[in-house]
């Protein structure tokens, strides 16, 4: 047994490389993209989201200050209108922004579009969880100045943001005004015609209070349709020479503090602003009581200071990273990709709000801000390893909107509960019902979510407060749905699967499995808690009834071509013309109607591949391999969900410099904007699946079984692959080399124990004794799968 | 052989009754449903439709002045957008109301909801082709004036429509102002949510001419996005005592001619309007032009005088009911109702100007006036019968738009042509892509609608125009959008039937069969002109596609329970559940979500039962009976398109009490008002479909092989059906007593010959002799079919 010095640092002799793989980094080059600077470079602490906008707010591709769930609701209209079609749909909005600081030099306002820039760059460190900016300007008049900054949004402190900025005067004495500015309603930009792209609603906040005293100020807004109040206060320290002066006003939208003064060069002028942001029901808190609150939170940032914030914020995300770190020795620019990854994981949500994570995070609001299945079936997933209370809370947020997706069944005339495609505020905001109300697969997304989350933590908190009744409310949903045939199988017709080129299928694999699990997962559940489960009015009877249905459940495969159907009859389907499709052609959503999408043999995105990764159980392993190699041929990944459930298929059946190709474009998604969507906000589903692509591909780990198994298999490229998993209430480190797999639980005392299996071989890892294990070698899998014409991702593989 | 006296007019013996069948009247007890009897009693001439609003324009329930063709576009957003979604739409608008007679009575304006009304009656006269009114009215200052009005919109003259309107004086000199209007952009009230209502435009005329002369006036106006100009004339003649004064005076959006002055009583103020509507492009006739050509007409109009428009109405009607009355001797209420809807097939198209028949005519706004398949599959089938050049007409506007078809086809990544779902303008207006864009058959249903129309005229001349390249076009959307599975079938996946309970389906029976149709058809008019078709482009190796595809078509058929599957897998959905359905939740799609209604065994409208209707041939008499009684058990008839079709099946399978109870409600859809809709304007199809329920069903025409054919079987409730038919320049006249068929040729020289076969029987009928027949007893089909509880139609036949 080795006893390997392995820790969660990288060793020393790799030191300068991997400080890199710390920050990301951008300058005056990359200010080509800046809506997409903005999405890479958001801060976040779950509540609390800034977009990565400059200081002076311009130029911008898209101003973002949000705080989560604070939303406007709208009306929309359908050219037909038909039953049950939302008639209201929910829109992330801007909160005031109290990231902006602009300056004028010698009038001349701070614009890195004009004049001379001498140097520009952007720094987000993903240990301090600070984004810096530096930036040397010579104005169109000739002055010469350096702008530094700093902002971070408190991982801690929930309501608390900060931005310290900093003016030098290089080369002679310059008039400067600085303007800091906390301002509601900013214009933003009128968007395309995508379908995925966001609404806008101009003005959307009414002023119900505002004020300024000294270096203090602070907004009340309210909405005018979700009824939902802002606040945000602000808060500054001013270090500068005497020669400058501060003065403060404000307008119903806007608080503005104005520094001015004479600056000699070599001096500098030090503005530090601390905000403060909550919202509530307008039935809630009152408009004064709110002001009090964020303006208590802002004074209080400020008596601690800066250097206190920043000192905390370091604290937490060693604490953070300490869970959540992945060592990816031998691809530097992917190391740095995967800890990007993982501090929007980190940043995305919260422990303590019971709040989700909507699909771009508080990163930008594309999808109009909307919640969608991607944050149990991709965001959840990796959190309950890395951080369970952060999965927690955002389930516990589905379950208080338990109510609203009773409601939708009934309105639907189902049973249970029907939770919402897309949401903000709990309600279904789906304009397409065919894409949304059908993909009913949400309601068993969740109830993987809740079961995972409990094997993970053994939560019995959580299950008698929530978990129990989102299984059962969910069970219920499928077990009216469903119909029996008369050959006694199980049915779910005219729904909607993951993949978004087929709509309205019969018995989608996925959904009919995921359902079992849910059904099973429920009745499991029931009888090991029968005294809840009374209270929920569930009887065994119905226990019964969902078990038969979860064993009857229908799974269409074809034999002729020895696969499984994604949905039944989908290998009859024509095949798609990939010969007549050209490479401007993708993503074909936005060049082929539905009519053609739909009934072809083209799968946007993983979908019976998905269903292998979340039942892995249900397939056999030469299932798994003919199902990847006949659906690889038709994916073609217009959607960025798609490439990681693909990768840990191609890596359990063997294929793994695919899976490393397919990884790489997961984990890539936004840094290289391979979407070219990241101006919208970041693709949080991609970045966790490329933690799933990591762990459960390479690791190899599979849990659906409430045991934690390891099949690890590495690709070439990679000379170690670390990471941990939370289970149990312990931290589970799993380090693997081309030689070994090493388990250990480096943070226990030596009773613990957490068992573990090792491709089948059945192991107790404890506190005391690290072990490891040879990897065996990879069986050959024959070549490999065909993708699309120009659709097989690049190859990164080779090194 | 008898020596039958039968001709078109009713026995003598039945005169006061029969009288009573050419009439339809509404009093004062009707004036709570205004919106259904505007469109009861509306005119049209297929290009002039003026709903039947009262005179005074007030109350009313919605005002309509249409002319053919003539829309507004708008601008329509989707909550999610798709490629190839229309971002327009064509929305029917009201050209200037010439209609509106209002008069004041002492300066107390007549308003049938003010002072008392001690007569009222109209009455649509269907062999004068009049409304006619009279009223009798105490003001509430207690004066008392009648008021008698015809109104005419002119068959023989397009542009040409006329009020005549008389006021006398009864008890006491009163002061009499009378103002004649020609109002633009008349305010149409807000609809409700319903998606089959209209949509409505604010003020969607811009005035570019308006003059008045004498007692003569016109508008020309324009829409802002259809670029569309409409010019309206009226010129009236003034009858009355010396003492009246008439001034005319005119705005932007009106004309008015103000006749004012003192009657005695007995004394008579008697006005006539004559009016004249033109519309062409904005590009086209500039708008002097237009308001010249229209002026020429209402001036000529008003030079003939309103008793030779009265005259020439009847002379037009007299001929067409000639070609078109039908005799149901038995059932005076439903005589009267078929004599309805034949008036207004009569109405709605003209032979003159290669306009369509939208679903509603020009009654009213529902569907916002598009034109749908009802045109093609309802309305044309009975016009090729009674109209010809009417039917070609309307498929030379088809073809006109052949172009947009093309485009679209190009659009949705097709080949051949796609026509629009729903239009006035020729693009694509449907709003909801699942029932619109993805119900292909209405390409079919317009070859359809070509070669029956071929079939009866022989007609080469439109044959060479229009109607090859119509069924070319179309054939090639077929053969480019099916697929050959591995065993040799040619499949037509992803489809949407006419049910609009269930979308996106593969293989939809008659889809496939009237694809099989348009195929063949196109297969067979190409080989016959083959120079012709070669200027299509079309090659022997292109038809011999057409030809195999056809042959492959696939027809999904249930062995287990003998039926065929309306669509693949139809029969092995969810069982509707009937028995929790109230009565309230009809129409089920105002209650219950498609995702409910699309997976399940429910039935908005014939299907399976309209493909045995259309293609006889394609099913044998027990496959007949079995789909019959399996779809009549699963058939809610939310549709009125629906009644007919059942009817047909219900007569040729010999459950003719079922079948005479279908057709009276496909008969009364209108007149009383079945589905509530009947205010937004009358359904045509509902009405054609009533003359195919009886020449179809109760003579047991078939005719998709080319020649005519009857199996006729009479209803008890019924002693005589008579109609006739044209069919190669003849009319053939069919008489059906319970004892004998009688088949002649009432208007031809003894040279002509009509084939027809009678039960199997070939017969040649020629102008010299009249043939009759036995009719054979119908053999007992067995117990009725059921219908869903609640929804069989309402028994009549009993008598």
């Amino acid at each position: 047994m080795h006893t390997s010095s392995a820790t969660d640092q990288p060793s020393p002799d790799v030191g300068a490389v991997d400080e890199e793989t710390w920050r990301i980094r951008r300058t005056a080059a990359d200010l080509e993209r800046l809506g997409e600077t903005e999405s890479i470079f958001a801060l976040g602490n779950g509540w609390v989201g800034w977009r990565g906008v400059l200081d002076e707010g311009a130029p911008c591709g898209m101003p973002g200050s949000y705080v989560n769930g604070f939303h406007e609701r709208r009306e929309v209209s359908h050219p037909e209108e038909g039953y049950a079609f939302p008639q209201v749909t929910d829109t992330l909005v801007s909160a005031p922004n109290a990231a902006l600081i602009r300056l004028w030099v010698d009038d001349e306002p701070l614009d890195i579009r004009t004049g001379t820039l001498r140097r520009h760059e952007r720094v987000l460190d993903l240990r301090a969880g600070v984004l810096r900016r530096e930036t040397e300007w010579v104005s169109p008049g000739g002055r010469r100045v350096r702008i530094r900054s700093t902002r971070l949004v408190s991982l801690p402190r929930r309501p608390v943001a900060a931005v310290r900025y900093e003016v030098e005067a290089l080369d002679a004495p310059v008039e400067l005004r600085v303007c800091s500015d906390l301002l509601a309603n900013e214009r933003v930009p009128e968007r395309s015609d995508d379908p995925r792209a966001a609404s806008v609603i101009t003005d959307p906040l009414n002023a119900e209070a505002y004020r300024t005293a000294g270096l203090d100020g602070v907004l009340v807004h309210r909405t005018e349709r979700s009824g939902q109040r802002v606040a945000v206060a602000v808060s500054h320290l001013l270090d500068a020479p005497d020669t400058v002066t501060a003065t403060g006003d404000c307008t119903p939208d806007r608080v503005r503090l104005t520094v001015a003064g004479r600056l000699q060069p070599g001096e500098r002028l030090r503005l530090t602003k601390f905000a403060a942001y909550e919202w509530a029901s307008v039935d809630g808190t009152p408009a004064g009581e709110l002001a009090d609150l964020v303006t208590v939170e802002a004074d209080a940032a400020r008596a601690d200071g800066f250097d206190a914030l920043l000192a905390d914020q370091r604290a937490t995300l060693d604490a953070a990273w300490q869970a959540s770190d992945v060592l990816l020795d031998g691809d530097p620019e992917l190391q740095q990709a995967i800890r990007f990854a993982i501090f929007h994981l980190i940043q995305a949500g919260r422990p303590d709000s019971n709040r989700t994570i909507p699909a771009k995070g508080l990163t930008g609001n594309g999808y109009d801000g909307h919640v969608l299945w991607d944050t149990e079936s991709y965001v959840l997933p990796v959190l309950t390893y890395l951080a369970p209370a952060v999965a927690r809370s955002a389930l516990s947020w589905r379950h208080a909107h338990l109510p609203e997706a009773r409601e939708r069944a009934a309105e639907l005339r189902l049973t249970g509960a029907t939770f919402p495609w897309r949401t903000i505020g709990g309600r279904e905001c789906s304009g397409y019902w065919p894409a949304g109300t059908a993909a009913l697969h949400v309601n068993a997304d969740i109830a993987d979510a809740v079961l995972r989350y409990l094997a993970a933590t053994d939560d019995q908190r959580f299950l008698a407060e929530a978990g129990l009744e989102l299984l059962v409310e969910t069970a219920r949903l499928w077990h009216g749905f469903g119909h029996w045939s008369d050959t006694g199988a199980f049915h779910l017709h005219g729904v909607t699967g993951p993949d978004e080129y087929a709509a309205l299928v019969d018995d989608n694999v996925f959904t009919n499995l995921m359902a079992r699990r849910n059904l099973r997962g429920a009745a499991d559940a029931a009888e090991r808690h029968p005294d809840l489960a009374g209270r929920l009015g569930v009887e065994p009877a119905e226990i019964a009834g969902w078990r038969a249905a979860a064993d009857a459940v229908f799974i269409p495969y074809d034999r002729a071509r020895g696969v499984h159907q994604q949905a039944a009859g989908f290998t009859e389907q024509p095949e798609w013309d990939f010969a007549n499709t050209g490479e401007d052609d993708y993503p074909l959503l936005l060049h082929y109607p539905y009519l053609e999408l739909y009934r072809k043999q083209v799968v946007k995105q993983a979908d019976l591949v998905l269903a292998m990764q979340l039942c892995p159980g249900e397939f056999t392993a030469e299932e798994k391999a003919r199902n990847l190699a006949y659906y690889e041929a038709r994916t073609v990944r217009d959607s960025s969900l798609s490439a990681s459930p693909q990768a840990v298929l191609a890596a359990e059946v063997g294929h793994l410099d695919l899976a490393y190709d397919l990884f790489a474009e997961s984990v890539s998604q936004d840094l290289a904007d391979l979407g070219d969507k990241t101006a919208d906000g970041l693709h949080l589903a991609s970045l966790a699946g490329s933690w799933l692509a990591l762990v459960q591909g390479f690791g190899g780990l599979r849990d659906d079984r409430g045991v934690l198994s390891f099949d690890p298999r590495l690709p070439r490229r990679i000379d170690r692959l670390a990471f941990s998993l939370r289970w149990r209430g312990h931290r589970l480190r799993v380090t693997l080399t081309p030689a070994e797999a090493r388990y250990e639980l480096p943070d226990a005392g030596p009773d613990a124990t957490v068992e573990v299996w090792h491709h089948g071989e059945r192991l107790q890892v404890t506190g005391a004794t690290p072990l490891t294990r040879p990897m065996p070698p990879v069986p050959d899998p024959g070549p490999e799968p065909h993708s699309p014409p120009g659709r097989r991702p690049a190859r990164r593989s080779a090194g």
